[in-house]
């Protein structure tokens, strides 16, 4: 197997590094800008890649929708499989990317673009081919479970704990992704992809971590309870379901063990009952891994990871699946609210806000 | 894919079940003892299976090592892929059936012999192609797991618990094999066999929770310590290592999240880092589902899981990487070692006991 990787940073250094010492592998070209071609084996054309006769598979691991999409599809046109640590570019364009594979026959897989070193959309696409997949999801941005790992266990705010995430790496200069859910709500797309062969792009209840604080942090812990951020979809009576929200877990559930910056996936199978996993969900070698088993996977014969005949789908939260209580607190006052559907969550929070009141809320299970 | 199964006991009749839900797949026979054989498909002789030519793969849920040993290899020698839940018979013959096997091109796997419905074994065997495993381990036994969490979560005594156990069906009426931590163990020369390509069987030190009291519970209570059973196995500076001893861990480690009869299995690999997997570690669907993954996994062409040239071996747990803190209660008085390794403790009780003293002890991490 003949690999070229597109980007050299953090990922794609640690793949090539791993190549290098996989049997059967070689690495062939690395594209990178041209301020950081300093080695004969990196190019700054994708079409120095596309056009190799002896490159079967691409690597990408630059990030960002453009031109990440661009040089995907260049790659699969060209008849090489395709590899991709990129979240944002599956969540977007996998069903194009998977169609594009089909049509040349070759391979699409994006192992390490959820959960990282964590094999969880791997098992998922294992499992189904003899379980029926019922829900799964979990704790799945190491930034933000950092930062609550920070402001629960050692008192921090939530402006230090930031800034240390941001000084250790974890975090980058502009957050928003991270702790606005978005990066978890991604990754809760791939997981459905792969589990329902839906990827879900509306109808998508988001909260993150912006608005929790110490006085909540100090009331959860009075309660027994941890903070995490946790998404979620299922198969649920009107169709797919996703979301992602805070839930305060109870001290002992085994969401509160996973701290500082590692992920927790797990699936609901009909027949194997739950399946939880926990590592490293970022990080050079661990996410380099899940890269490698992809490629080990490919020449095993494996094609697609994507759900069959997976189509682009609106989440329905309102459904009986997603009921829940909630934790509220609004203006510095807390109360719990009855069951509630996620969509009815998630939009009276919405109209409280416009109404200029400071709210935070949580799961309460 | 043709299959007959050996055995209608809890397991067979999950995975027959299964079976006839899974695309590809066609259960043939079942062999039954002759006053279960009540139903046309089954069958009282291994030779009506052996000579089936219909019957490409068999299915073992029988459990014991014979004459599960004797099907085994009269099932490869027919020619016909092997696949088993049985723990036993794999400690014990593994490397002889795996040979069995490789002479006759079939495939031989046992994914749902260690860790039931989690997918350990699978994980290890492919995130070895790629990647380097380091250790192995976890709490591998749902009946010690579930007397556990009833002493220290109910305050019961352990015989209390034993029975509670033994009434819902996790325990046996003989639990020797669970409670002594022989059934741990087993699980772990299945991890060693699968990541290191050694099947250890003589130098493992073994320890279970007969000896755990309620007095110990509440003493490790009042330090904030939970106590597990748990296997680990790993490669050494002198060779494979590979013990099983209950272990007083954190309440905040995710070891003490998991509760009652549930499994915790983990690796670490030296690129991928911990990866840590829970769920059913038995139970009718969740064993069958770890049964029909290695179907399915034949079906692509999958042939061994048992490492490249595993040979038996001889476990080191005297050198660096096995010293640990111990709590040592010996006849009712609590005291913590300074850092031993686990022979020169596992021998030091030993001599204890020979002495007439009675003795708990517990790693303390």
């Amino acid at each position: 197997m003949n690999i070229s990787i597109l980007g050299f940073g953090t990922v794609g250094r640690g793949v090539y590094e791993m190549i290098q010492a996989a049997p059967g592998m070689e690495a062939r070209k690395v594209l990178v800008l041209p301020q950081e071609c300093t080695e004969s084996f990196m190019v700054t054309s994708i079409d120095e890649i596309t056009s190799d006769a002896g490159t079967d598979t691409v690597v990408e691991c630059m990030g960002g929708i453009h031109p990440a999409y661009e040089f995907a599809s260049a790659s699969l046109k060209a008849g090489k499989s395709f590899v991709t640590s990129n979240k944002a570019l599956v969540a977007n364009f996998g069903i194009e990317l998977q169609a594009l594979a089909e049509e040349k026959g070759v391979s699409f897989l994006f192992s390490a673009a959820c959960g990282g070193g964590i094999p969880v959309l791997h098992n998922i696409s294992v499992a189904s081919q003899t379980d029926s997949i019922l829900k799964c999801g979990g704790i799945l941005n190491g930034t933000t479970n950092f930062i609550l790992t920070k402001m629960q266990g050692e008192g921090k705010s939530y402006q230090d704990a930031l800034f240390e995430a941001q000084k250790l790496g974890y975090a980058e200069k502009d957050p928003s992704a991270d702790v606005s859910g978005l990066d978890t709500l991604r990754k809760v797309m791939l997981l459905s992809s792969v589990s329902f062969s839906v990827l879900p792009a509306e109808g998508l209840c988001r909260e993150g971590i912006e608005n929790f604080t110490s006085s909540v942090a100090d009331y959860l812990s009075d309660e027994g309870r941890t903070l995490r951020l946790m998404g979620e979809c299922g198969k649920g009576e009107k169709g797919i379901y996703a979301y992602v929200e805070p839930v305060a877990v109870k001290k002992t559930d085994v969401e509160a063990s996973i701290s500082s910056n590692i992920n927790y996936a797990w699936y609901l199978g009909e027949n194997s009952g739950l399946i939880g996993l926990s590592g490293q969900g970022a990080g050079r070698y661990p996410t380099a891994s899940a890269v490698l088993r992809d490629l080990s996977a490919i020449m095993e014969g494996k094609k697609s990871m994507l759900g069959k005949d997976c189509v682009r789908g609106v989440a329905d939260n309102s459904g009986k699946e997603c009921r829940h209580t909630y934790l509220l607190c609004c203006d510095g006052r807390f109360e719990k609210t009855p069951e509630l559907s996620v969509s009815d969550m998630h939009e009276m929070v919405r109209s409280m806000r416009e109404k200029g009141s400071r709210v935070f809320f949580a799961q309460y299970r």
